[in-house]
């Protein structure tokens, strides 16, 4: 907030409120200022949220406010009550989160209540410490890499031809849940046949062939925190093609893997998967990224991407305590597709795998 | 777009875009002007978009742009193009959507390239048609309301003493993907005991016991459309408390229901639930609002809330084709709660269900 220039904050989005306060519900706001927390929530929280100040992680000096009207509203009163520092103060709101429809209303409104203060727009300030990853958070991330690998030997066996896309997808689901996770991290995907040349695929009716390739993608969130896994499976018999494609997008992701280190730019991690898939042919059926951060979020910084037009070059080296996947892929319209995917957290030696499952192409 | 005064309308809230081009990903910005629809989308959706536009809902006149760098960016070069309108034209924007950072970026790109447009704040402009279900759509709330109330069957069968919440909400949310749904709505409730006092309770470690109270709250997502239903049981034997409250809160459902009707206000709705409850001692224990709007959101309009203020009273009337829930219930902290949720159907005859299961307060 010094940084910044701002005497107080005003947090919207929920994963930053999350960090912030352990408030892992649907609907909140935080105003901070250099002396309190203030925690706006509605009645159906009030409840949860004064328990979770009961608990061993509360979130010291948190104030609760309740919603009055509507949330925003609240927001105004709080504002306006001068409490934040009084006078002429510098309130920062996150322009990433926050719609031009509430910045218009919340303008308007401090406006013609003669508020004294100035909104100003900020940037990453709570996205920036959450890049890089606490102790508690680690472990956190360890264990939920640790439960998801035993999520993952458990799957292979659901794999079979025969077997719809979407009731595979329900039998990940429930073993992701049964494995303590609190929910799928995202929709599973359980891409066969010519649907796993689709990076995106949703599990459909399709019924699983012999000789299909399988992409299986899922991930869970323990205790808050999201880890992430890909493997490619083959029912019945690998072609030497199959045989040949994921020899190749392993190699890309065990070279992106052994890339990872304190310093080293997110662009050559990326650079490095592509130039293996490159070598041998497949630099084309690359489409997509190489990783993403997660933690509270899915998809967070640091984006493991290729350095183009559009895209985002600040904090370009990767640092201690970052965590972010390698999922290299290759994919072939109307043929099919191989994507395989882990969880690195980085360290002063390297990369260090929060997955970890054998990665050898499995027939099923 | 004519009574909005626009020449063209940039949309960028995902449900709506499902809305009019039956794409379901997680990216895209569509550009419609009076001539053309322009999709923007990423090469990981291009395969998706390009197949779904043979199919047999296809948007007519859908023209894909693949994004370069990145999508805003791209839109940037599509508005710049002139090939909106050319000249100077007015090119609305979903103002509930746009966040702040998104809007000064763009309108700081348009202007660096001397673009002569202007871009302007709209309202729901798509939301607001969303609202008034056609055929199409009732028939899949319809068949998804049949299929959730054929789950919930099930699912009383999955509540014993010694089980835990966790456990239930996974058989739970596998029974929904079972019935074809493409996956749960929301993340499933399973609160018991005290729990069952937070009406937005997460499943949690807690086991089951004799006399527990144990509100079921979860939907699915049936060809993009979204079902909600919750019923409340008892484990082994019902207090007269718990009797009492039971059927304080049915019957407070049973008559918001017989509320509705075409021309009804939403508030009045509410004030039939709140009445219902009020009479018998309970108006304090029901601190949520009787019901929300569903289709491709779990949460849409209409709101049926209670006049207050800060609540938008507009559209107060509902109107033949809305489909929202209604979902009374009473909390007491540290004893428990009941709610009773079904989703309901305007039509010119008063409030069709959606969903059929048995209300009375069930001994599992």
């Amino acid at each position: 907030m010094t940084a910044a220039s701002v005497d107080a904050l005003v947090v919207t989005a929920l994963p930053n409120i999350l960090y912030l306060t352990n408030f892992g519900g649907s609907a909140a706001i935080v105003v901070i200022d250099r002396e309190r927390i203030r925690f706006i929530t509605d009645s159906r929280y009030v409840a949860a949220v004064t328990a979770m100040q009961h608990a061993a992680h509360a979130c010291p000096g948190l104030e609760i406010v309740t919603v009055g009207g509507s949330y925003d509203a609240t927001l105004a009163d709080v504002l306006l009550q001068g409490s934040v520092q009084g006078g002429a103060c510098l309130v920062g709101f996150e322009a990433a989160h926050l719609t031009v429809s509430r910045y218009d209303w919340l303008t308007a409104t401090l406006s013609a209540a003669k508020w004294t203060g100035t909104l100003l727009p900020t940037q990453d300030l709570i996205e920036k410490p959450r890049v890089i990853k606490d102790a508690y958070e680690l472990a956190m991330l360890r264990e939920g890499g640790r439960r998801l690998s035993a999520v993952a030997r458990e799957v292979f066996g659901l794999v079979r031809a025969g077997r719809r896309e979407q009731e595979i997808a329900a039998d990940i689901d429930w073993q992701i849940r049964r494995a303590g996770f609190s929910r799928p991290a995202f929709e599973t995907i359980v891409a066969s046949g010519p649907n796993s040349a689709l990076p995106h695929a949703r599990p459909g009716e399709r019924t699983l062939g012999e000789g299909d390739l399988v992409v299986l993608d899922f991930g869970g969130v323990y205790e808050s925190y999201c880890v992430d896994l890909t493997r490619t499976v083959v029912v019945g018999r690998a072609s030497d093609r199959a045989r040949d494609v994921h020899q190749a997008v392993l190699t890309a992701q065990r070279e992106a893997i052994a890339r990872v280190g304190p310093g080293v730019s997110r662009f050559d991690i990326d650079g490095a998967a592509r130039a293996a898939l490159a070598r041998v042919g497949f630099g084309e059926a690359f489409g997509h990224g190489t990783g993403h951060g997660l933690g509270i979020e899915i998809h967070e910084d640091p984006r493991v991407v290729q350095r183009k037009a559009g895209v985002d070059v600040r904090d370009e080296a990767v640092e201690v305590g970052m965590v972010f996947t390698i999922e290299p892929g290759a994919y072939f319209p109307g043929w099919g597709g191989v994507r395989i995917e882990d969880d690195v957290v980085v360290t002063g030696q390297g990369g260090e795998l929060l997955t970890s499952v054998p990665t050898d192409l499995l027939v099923v």
